[in-house]
């Protein structure tokens, strides 16, 4: 229910279009601007950042237009005044944006993604930049420690039902983004083309007679390769009806409740006992990446993650800003307090060693040029925007899946680790 | 970018579409059930929860229902089989809904919208009914514990920049029903009528050339009647500038950093030395209901709320579920775990003192018939939906927010404390 159009323009702050509305009366609308999306620090104890949401920040842009409904719904609530309006029918963004690519590591500074144009037309999207990089990048940081905990386990997006219904569809794309293998909202299958996943709750268990027939249900309309869910009543004895219902070529069973890393040792004895040592097993309930981390030793098959992915494992948003850093060729920056921030346009070049660990993040003013780069030096924006318009075709979801992966190899051993720290490598200003 | 027709059937989980399945081929895809959702816990330390989000699920069922495109979806990823695809096609929720009202206090085991049909009508509404009630309720739980802290004082909500895009839009309207006086959130003003506020950013002010050109655009477009930012650079001198430019007359300050608590008393003596007795100091700025607690004692009118509101406070999710607990007029529950339910259709009375200070939740299966009533006690689950059609017409937001208040009026005196403890009121199961 966005209201008319598929127009993402309302999606914003109010303040940002009285401040279009006062810089026209003033004639400093058409000043040109550079806003830089940062974080100032990563979430509490976190050593890296993962940039999600880029393609759809850009996809929102290109729908951020006021047509007559969101027009009238501004004159109507007398948020701007008539030349306002007039100016915002024309809008189109018409100015230039580059970033770090989706799917990059991020650390405190690293510029992720500028926007350069005229103050009116660079403001109005602040709310939806950082809504959507805010978000995204929350869910794909955390899913990255799940996916590194896995170490290589398959993993199951199953957290939909723990947040908003919309908010659900981008956080299964992050996580996928992170390397989860599938989801269970299928709106997201359908919009990012993501593999969906899914086969039955307790309830189908409970709806039967008896787990036997539930099993027989199952099995029936999915064939024995099929992921039963074995606790509803007694697992042993799930298990035991599991295999005589579909056989030793049964596909999964699912253990959603308990201890479940000693579950899953007594569950594959069974299962191995019952000839059934194909039968994978999948749990689920609860997990986050310390769980996953604890359960490596474990015969554990894939791993289903709700609550704690959808909600940022802790962190919920990433906490970037947007802050107007240049004016008309002029460094500007705040500067009352502990929120000041760097003035002048960045970019930024990650130092790695030979090895291609990285060492530094190296963010610059770019009207003082680019620093010596070395042989494994790597420059971190790329175009995205010019006037308006994309630069070359955006990259696959799948090709930031594995920038995602490839990040997370390029880090020190040390910024892997779950527990609190620092910043995995330190942010250099130049 | 929900697709087509603003259907609401895929922001679904894959596993219900395959439980429908596999029930219609067994035939028992029409059994009567009846399926609950509550809390077992409230989030940690909680004293109460409040219910948000039940008009947004009413609204969002009546648009489950599977067009072409859905249909095509599911078919070609093989999700369900033809005759599945039949029955979607024809799908329209049709049962019964009871619940309790948008804005009630709930805790620990409340039924909070229960749903009755067939199996394979219910349990596809599954995940939908959690992800609102879910999200819209840690919201509407956190606001309220920061209107309660603010005790009166104004709040506006200014977090959407901190949550997913659309979430933003449904947090807005949780902030109002929790108490809120307005949000900066458009879409949430044309969506649900919510008031919209806002003025400007601290890129305003360094846009201009100077403090002083920029409070002037802003005093020329909006008069003095506005809230001028004053803490781009130094609060002091800003407050100064502020009130050469707009006169004593001048509507607000806004301070968004730094020690708000001190900056506020000092910037409350320089105004009324300036005569501007009137003008109101809105502070900003990462305050969660603990910082506004703490504000209490200081001259501060309004207070601008942001991260901790859209993010839940630390609960950023209800952790509501969603449980068979009847089939064909037999009680069921999941048994082989702590994660237990109690079986049967539930409903629930509040017990009060004669003050009107909550007692006790009384929940009890319908079944067993209602427990005595006292004079001071009041029934919660009232009917929403008969044969999928709504009952009466639907209360209006203000109403649900009325309801809030009340709710926190009802509280036992300890229920209002913001540290952790035990739910207000214990639950009683009959």
């Amino acid at each position: 229910m966005t209201g008319s159009a598929n127009s993402t323009a309302l999606l914003t702050d109010h303040y940002e279009l009285t401040m279009v509305a006062a810089a026209l009366a003033a004639g400093t609308a058409d000043r040109a601007c550079v806003f830089e999306t940062f974080a100032r620090r990563l979430p509490d104890g976190r050593r890296y950042g993962i940039v999600g949401g880029t393609a759809r920040v850009l996809e929102a842009i290109s729908r951020f237009t006021f047509g007559p409904d969101e027009l009238r719904e501004l004159a109507e609530r007398e948020v701007v005044d008539e030349a306002t309006l007039e100016w915002l029918a024309d809008y189109r963004f018409s100015g230039d944006v580059d970033g770090y690519p989706e799917g990059e590591l991020y650390f405190p500074g690293s510029p992720l993604f500028t926007v350069r144009g005229g103050f009116a037309e660079g403001v109005l999207l602040e709310t939806l930049v950082l809504s959507i990089l805010n978000h995204d990048s929350a869910i794909v940081s955390a899913g990255a420690r799940m996916a590194s905990a896995a170490n290589g386990r398959p993993m199951i997006e199953m957290g939909g039902r723990r947040t908003h219904e919309q908010a659900a569809v981008g956080a299964a794309r992050a996580a996928y983004l992170a390397g989860f293998a599938t989801t269970s909202n299928l709106e997201a299958g359908r919009t990012y083309g993501i593999p969906t996943s899914g086969t039955c709750a307790h309830a189908f268990t409970l709806l039967h007679d008896s787990e036997r027939d539930a099993f027989a249900a199952q099995v029936a309309r999915f064939g024995p390769d099929t992921t039963l869910l074995v606790d509803t009543y007694d697992i042993t004895a799930g298990i035991e009806t599991a295999i005589e219902v579909a056989g030793p070529s049964l596909g999964a069973i699912r253990i959603d409740s308990g201890d479940v890393g000693v579950l899953a040792r007594q569950a594959r004895a069974q299962l191995d006992s019952l000839g059934a040592r194909n039968t994978r097993i999948v749990v689920s309930g609860d997990l986050d990446e310390y769980a996953i981390a604890a359960l490596r030793a474990e015969p554990v098959d894939a791993y289903g993650v709700g609550t704690s992915l959808v909600t940022g494992s802790g962190s919920p948003t990433a906490g970037m800003v947007y802050k107007l850093v240049e004016v008309d060729g002029r460094p500007v920056a705040k500067r009352s307090s502990h929120k000041e921030s760097r003035a002048g346009r960045k970019a930024a070049l990650r130092r790695h060693k030979p090895t291609g660990t990285a060492l530094e993040e190296v963010v610059y003013v770019t009207a003082d040029g680019q620093p010596q780069r070395g042989e494994h030096d790597r420059e971190l924006v790329v175009p995205m925007l010019r006037d308006g318009q994309p630069v070359g075709a955006p990259p696959t979801l799948d090709e930031c899946r594995r920038r995602v992966r490839d990040g997370l190899v390029s880090l020190p051993w040390e910024g892997l680790k779950l527990s609190n720290g620092d910043p995995a490598i330190p942010t250099v200003y130049q």
